[in-house]
């Protein structure tokens, strides 16, 4: 942390700053220029708010963090990459793992039909919600408990592992006992006694980016879950917030590589949210496997026209089936390997 | 709703769509013109996603929602401006109210001596965290329910009413047993549930708006509290997240003529958190209330050299005396009302 | 400038950017703390590029600018508030100044009777577009040369100075014979060759901020025109893009305490391509002026219905005279002047 | 074009917009609901703002455009994809054409070096600029005619097509002489005039995308060049600006498959601009590809520690050179072709 003292700083000020620094338990290491005084924080861990506490000086003119805020999320802490196993699916190894289902959980029918398309198309865990957070009171909010068994029968079926969204402390216990991951979603995605509840749980967690969420946030949101002893965090970019309309939301495909490059965290893209229309779920999927991402989490409906929520972005069966050997293409030209459906059949 | 179809839509493509409409109970009313056809739905209520449900079908161009979503927080619901008593203070009349207060309760002679100063000056309503969302996990999070004692022991020392936070379902009991007022932060404006649960508490509820929140979201949020038939929701305008970094937020003080002109709610600014830096707390608190804010929720804090969080934009007692005056001109000049000190004092 | 090395990084690597700081003439002072060397650069002037220069070693982490890149606009340059004379009228003195009009010039007798009644109720400076700039090259474009003389000839008529839009540098010297005042658009506002060929034409310019543009690039491009020995700019907040679609743009109404704490030139505020729409123009008018604000800009139309571009956020002569008063009754709440109508029919 | 009058609206009120309707010499069609009347505009083509004109009238709630206003950009005009012959590259086929080349001009050796070197790995058109838009006033602003001259010299040499910028009208007729394809900044996006005055030059134009640039808008300004009857305009994604900062734009990805479904100009994607740092160029550049971008534009140079301008994003030759046939694997996981230098060598 480096303090940059205005250009007509006082003694006084400087000094004050330098006690306050001292009062915190750091050092503080002087270097005058000609124009200003410079002050080197010295000392760990310095406290996550000292920037605040500094800046409201008098004669302060910035506080530069030079550290980053997150920690058990970084390289430094955690020098290999996380790779999560669930039943036989390694999340964050060499394979692009593809998780794919409807929106919601509608009816066993439609689940385990959709189950059985997904997974003879190369998918490997099952989405689907049972409790849905909506921006209006008066939509369909989710089966609950019933979708959550709906769920599991569907793993039963085929051994896809499942993901569902669990939206508030409350409903943890519950879709602990089926889920084999947590997924948090964009609404609350800073939800922080959530992510602790969630992270207490002791099973993978897929956290989704918030709408306008900094990346150095989404990082800090992780270490939510992560501080709970819990290491398995997936990370997932699904669109942020922009002036653009075209799109539901705009694909931030640069957080990829960024998140790669910050943390050990594997990286995941929801092209179906990012875009909102189906013509651009297959070539976001196809731009985020190219980008580096670890996965993908596909929207996939028996009948989107009769879809509860988000028909406008799910596949159908067959589209999803025609999508799947191209990403596989573009995960063999960016050196990852992803089953199709054919290899499978071979096995 | 209207439906567009493309140009060149088909006999059939039409047929499917008005069959779907038909099947969810409505009418639909056939426009032929040179080049397309249009099919505008008929009868209420329209299911609330019934837009996305169209968006998806072959030969469909647009659909196009005519009424706004939100029901409950319209002029048409409920014609008159609501009004919240809250002890001896009206909110959404013709007085600008002022909150003011710590942003967390950090000790019992901090939050009394505050008390003390914002009422002196003319605040009627005192705030302070108790529970304090942070986007790290490593930084203080609040003194709890001890803080709500402190809360609670400035009103009866002071007379003022008090407002706090509450960040998940599990607390509301005890701040229920607390506040005048609960405070739903920014980051859980979207935690549907946590609205649901403290619209049933039955005290007003002060929504402030998520960083990247439309403001029909945010009339839809506010109707999962009305919903539970709590009337008294408090909207306020907080910023929100954009590019430019001169200021922490980006006050949005159109947010204010334009949630009047659709809502019946009162609308507050939060002039602290919107620019995060004490220089310009004071003008956007002037262009809150020149845009016709029904009132302001300041920061103050005997030391902000020493708060233990938002000290960089945290007024002082000083700087809070002297700009409540100012506030009361602007009031005035806009038809409002505002009591100072020295009329307070007269009384 | 400040060089913040990576933990690992090698003494060569320090001694790399040490040798690019020398080859540019400039001092290397070394800081080793315990975790990282922090090299600060000493000498004035720093190139404007240094910090992207050095950011690309090898070993380097960040590159902290300490001083802001504008000069020219700043205080430290110009101590005193740079006040224009236009005509008889004093822009960024204690008076709000008012320009109002049309958006463009579409006849003779429409820009002359907006004069009379602009005029009347107060306003000091007749605006109206002889050029135009429109999304689709398939727009009304302005009535070009003629459009100025229309401009001239209400002058003559009432007194009022004027102010129009340039374009390209090719119309400058057609807009010069013409105008008092040149006015930048919003699109227009970073590029380069028409600030600084408008700031050779030695004439008033009013710099309009970019639908995206950063505060300091907004300083930066004004010194476009200040380079050229111009020292007459005045900023012009008109909206930001951002995601909410609710208004045209949204109102950065923090712009005006934040340029006039960075800056010594006059902030004016737009709230016609601010709200873009009629009922939100006066709130924001009133906004603009608490926060500061040394005048405003108002698009007014003698029949709106009739306009042939932005009739919708266009005032008539009677919602303009009926908010004029309460512009004056805030500007005098916040200790500024502005005379009324019955005040200017009393002179 | 829809116009829905408000549930209230009276007789007369929906008579003036009827009459305003007809006045415009297009025909009305009324369709009463229960609710409201909704008037449908007949006839074409409609002025562009109609809409704009008709928002404006008293008991109007909103006008709904449903054709979009770009024309000629779009499929309906024009059903075939647009190729275009830059010597004997075509750009809009089937192959991925490689831009590549440093951010500016900045010395002949320099220049040839870079155009050697991304030939030799398989590039086809050299980027440099010769004329430079800066945000500050005080930066290099390129070499102007000489850095014509040099890309020239450069064509020669390596028989690569070559590209550049221009900045303002004036320059337009020197860089005809030299360029291959006019580049038209991000700034410059919405410089009418100088849009038109470039499409009269008879060269192939790519337009970049502007920072806040709405995909409309970005066809509409298309619109301005192909309205001189030229055919040839190359679009080019580049980064949006948004909240994040870890990235120095947003490359939205999207942009690629949106404006191919949206019209026939070829897309290219400039990873450069959109991360603004070396690491992320490749992950964006195949990105860009897979989500099928018909070309890529990619900053060079031979020492970005010693460039001018933008070395942070530059890559070096060889970081050029093994990015290339990653660039084209994925081209080919996609069905499109890339030349690789291996390849080429072996022609």
């Amino acid at each position: 942390m480096i303090v940059v003292m205005e250009p007509g700083a006082t003694k006084d000020q400087i000094g004050a700053v330098v006690a306050r620094v001292k009062e915190l338990g750091l050092g503080a290491h002087l270097s005058q220029g000609e124009e200003r005084t410079i002050i080197g924080l010295v000392g760990t861990p310095l406290p996550p708010t000292v920037d605040e506490m500094l800046e409201v000086y008098a004669g302060v003119e910035r506080v530069v963090r030079i550290t980053k805020k997150f920690k058990l999320s970084g390289w430094d802490f955690h020098p290999q990459k996380t790779m999560i196993r669930v039943r036989d699916v390694v999340i964050g190894g060499e394979e692009v793992v593809v998780i794919a289902g409807p929106c919601s959980v509608e009816s066993e029918e439609q689940t385990i039909t959709t189950a059985r398309a997904v997974k003879a198309a190369g998918a490997k865990i099952l989405r689907g919600g049972a409790y849905k957070p909506r921006t209006s009171p008066y939509e369909f909010r989710g089966l609950g408990r019933r979708g959550l068994e709906i769920l599991a029968a569907a793993r039963e079926e085929t051994g896809l592992a499942i993901i569902t969204e669990v939206m508030t402390p409350a409903d943890i216990e519950a879709v602990h006992e089926f889920t084999d991951i947590f997924q948090i979603g964009a609404r609350n995605s800073q939800n922080y006694l959530l992510l602790e509840e969630v992270g207490k749980a002791g099973k993978p967690v897929m956290l989704k980016r918030g709408l306008s969420m900094l990346m150095e946030e989404w990082l800090l949101a992780a270490e939510y879950v992560l501080s709970q002893n819990n290491p398995d965090v997936i990370l997932c970019e699904r669109g942020i917030r922009t002036f653009e309309k075209e799109t539901r939301n705009t694909l931030d495909v640069a957080a990829v590589p960024v998140m790669q490059k910050l943390s050990h965290l594997p990286v995941f893209v929801d092209p179906s949210h990012a875009s909102g229309k189906r013509p651009y779920v297959g070539p976001l999927a196809l731009a985020g496997v190219a980008a580096g991402a670890d996965g993908l989490m596909i929207e996939v409906h028996p009948s989107p026209d009769h879809a509860l929520s988000d028909g406008n972005q799910s596949l159908t069966f067959d589209e999803f089936a025609a999508l799947m050997p191209r990403i596989a293409s573009v995960a063999q030209a960016v050196g990852r390997t992803m089953a199709t459906a054919g290899e499978m059949a071979a096995v």
